[in-house]
């Protein structure tokens, strides 16, 4: 049997499997009605929003691309802060959007200057600021958001938040000056992919009602109709129904454990991996602990016999699967998701099949 | 025990349920390409495709508004033949996407003169064609869709298909002349909802991506990215994979009987309810056999007593659920769909039920 160990899709909990299995109902039923009144709430509770959490069809990046295209209009003034692949992702849809896109581009591990950002946006006319909470592609943890909704909010500017991979295990709730969160059902809420979602503060509600008709997006895209739907018990398009059912049941679990707890959760976990994969043939990405994320964790691979991308293979044979870099760095990287229905046991577990693998590699390879 | 007998979503057919269940995998696993190059290559076969079938996470309007941003730039001449809702759809669709759109409104059963789409086509320098292939909001098959094709083939233009309520369930092959057709997982083929996909052929494909370079969509909606992806094996975004799964064992279904039987079956199922269904009380909205779809039976509530909405409510307290009218035709107007896991037996019980409640309000009601 495999065990998944990706920065998603993970291993769903054993409520979202059991919802899954529910009988197929009309989207145009009480019984609708009911289950999108209660994921719509969940979320919004999830993260204290006082406003509406918008449900779509689709992957996390629907939801951060809706965001962009039904609150930035085209000439917007967006400042992007990207850390790998996940951030430039929010690049080229604002782009494509038509905004004037500026990008501040770090390291993992490295914080912003929120100086430096007070000043690109008095000086470049930003209204929106968008950043990824964690890079999945370095598991990088954007620690600095709640000061950054700060300072936003002092400079009449609003944070747009790609939470795919933060929301339910890094500290996340609707602090003023956020302008909207988008996530998704398959990571730390541990539900199955293909739902996903955008909270909207309430004041957020007249500028997607704004855009829609000054710059209409296309509708799959066009919080403005999820809106309007919402409000009646319904959705513009027919709905992920099972996927919906499935997700009510993890947001069912998150919520009896409490948000803090579930935290609580994936910091442990990860804990494990940064504490054990930690010597000469493995080593944590991101030296600070402070923007080490909770939920995806990355480690070079620095044996000479064994690149990333082969440790990930050899894994795999033994039943354990996690993901190695993106891009330029499939050969050097290796991450590994702490979300969903696994045990610290599982973790700990993987953490000695990769010791014992370098291990074995550094004992057979040539002297260093 | 409620019996669904919606245009969609439907009762998914076994086949689909038992896939629905299988673990989850990381979408960037040997198995993930495997159940990728399965549903594309299936999807293929069933309108005998040579070219690629794009699978894309969400509901039928996103393949559709997929469809139409991925090849219609802005300011290209569209011209829509409208039957209602989903027709006027894909008016608001090539309209947010700027493009310059004409409409050729017919109610349901008239035909189209081909003549007049000639002179509109030659006239308004029309590019593309776009047409609901079954218009879901009044049951009405565009029987005129082969010698469209033809017609569009002829002029140098292309037919856009909606296919979301009559793949599986009407005669569709990829004739010369069409440019795209897009459908869904939870229609006639009976999976859930949450998946669905655009057929392209061959010489399409470098449209698609000549629109990526010169007028990109959003990256959700672009289908370039999904072509390049699955000649890798992968999908850009992080795919519904249950609802892959699901798909995969209602295509088994589907092409282990033959898509000709699907389509007789679906006759035979429709030919139940038109011919039951048809008396002073009730009757089928659409007077030509040759425009009354197979997929979705719509009829006309000609009680006095009894709107159609309330009739919609009585059979549902009895567990059979069928939809109302869209919009004005909510107390008019009942839906019933022809597709998925019902058999003629519930058919025929689901029309005696109409019958029995039309009769008995007929009796009760005041003399006609």
């Amino acid at each position: 049997m495999q065990r998944i160990f990706t920065p998603g899709p993970v291993e769903p909990y054993r409520e979202a499997l059991e919802a899954l299995q529910r009988p197929m109902i009309s989207h145009r039923s009480v019984e609708f009605k009911k289950l999108l009144a209660s994921v719509s709430e969940k979320l919004s509770k999830l993260v204290k929003l006082d406003g509406v959490s918008v449900l779509l069809s689709g992957s996390g990046t629907l939801a951060t691309e809706a965001m962009i295209y039904s609150i930035v209009a085209p000439g917007d003034g967006v400042l992007v802060i990207s850390y790998g692949v996940f951030g430039d992702r929010l690049v080229e849809s604002a782009s494509r959007r038509g905004a004037r896109v500026f990008v501040v581009r770090r390291n993992p591990g490295e914080p912003v200057d929120l100086g430096l950002v007070e000043d690109l946006v008095s000086r470049e006319k930003i209204d929106w600021i968008a950043v990824a909470h964690v890079e999945t592609s370095k598991g990088h943890r954007f620690q600095e958001l709640r000061a950054l909704a700060g300072l936003a909010e002092s400079l009449g500017s609003r944070v747009l938040v790609d939470a795919v991979s933060s929301l339910g295990g890094e500290e996340l709730v609707y602090w003023r000056g956020l302008g909207a969160i988008a996530s998704c059902s398959h990571k730390a809420l541990g539900s199955f992919p293909g739902v996903s979602f955008v909270m909207l503060p309430e004041d957020m509600v007249g500028r997607v009602g704004k855009i829609s008709r000054e710059h209409p997006p296309p509708r799959y895209l066009d919080l403005s109709m999820y809106v309007e739907s919402i409000a009646k018990g319904s959705t513009p398009f027919t709905p992920a129904i099972s996927l919906m059912y499935a997700l009510d049941g993890a947001l069912d679990r998150i919520l009896r454990i409490g948000v803090e707890k579930s935290i609580e959760i994936h910091r442990e976990r990860a804990s494990i991996l940064y504490r054990r994969l930690n010597n000469e043939a493995i080593s944590p990405l991101i030296g600070s602990q402070d923007h080490r994320s909770n939920t995806v964790a990355v480690f070079r691979v620095n044996s000479k016999d064994l690149n990333a991308s082969m440790l990930v293979d050899m894994l795999e044979k033994k039943g354990y699967i996690i993901a190695p870099g993106l891009g330029e760095d499939k050969e050097r990287l290796i991450r590994i998701g702490t979300m969903g229905g696994i045990s610290t046991e599982d973790l700990k577990e993987l953490s000695d099949e990769i010791l014992e693998i370098l291990g074995s590699h550094m004992q057979g390879g040539s002297p260093r």
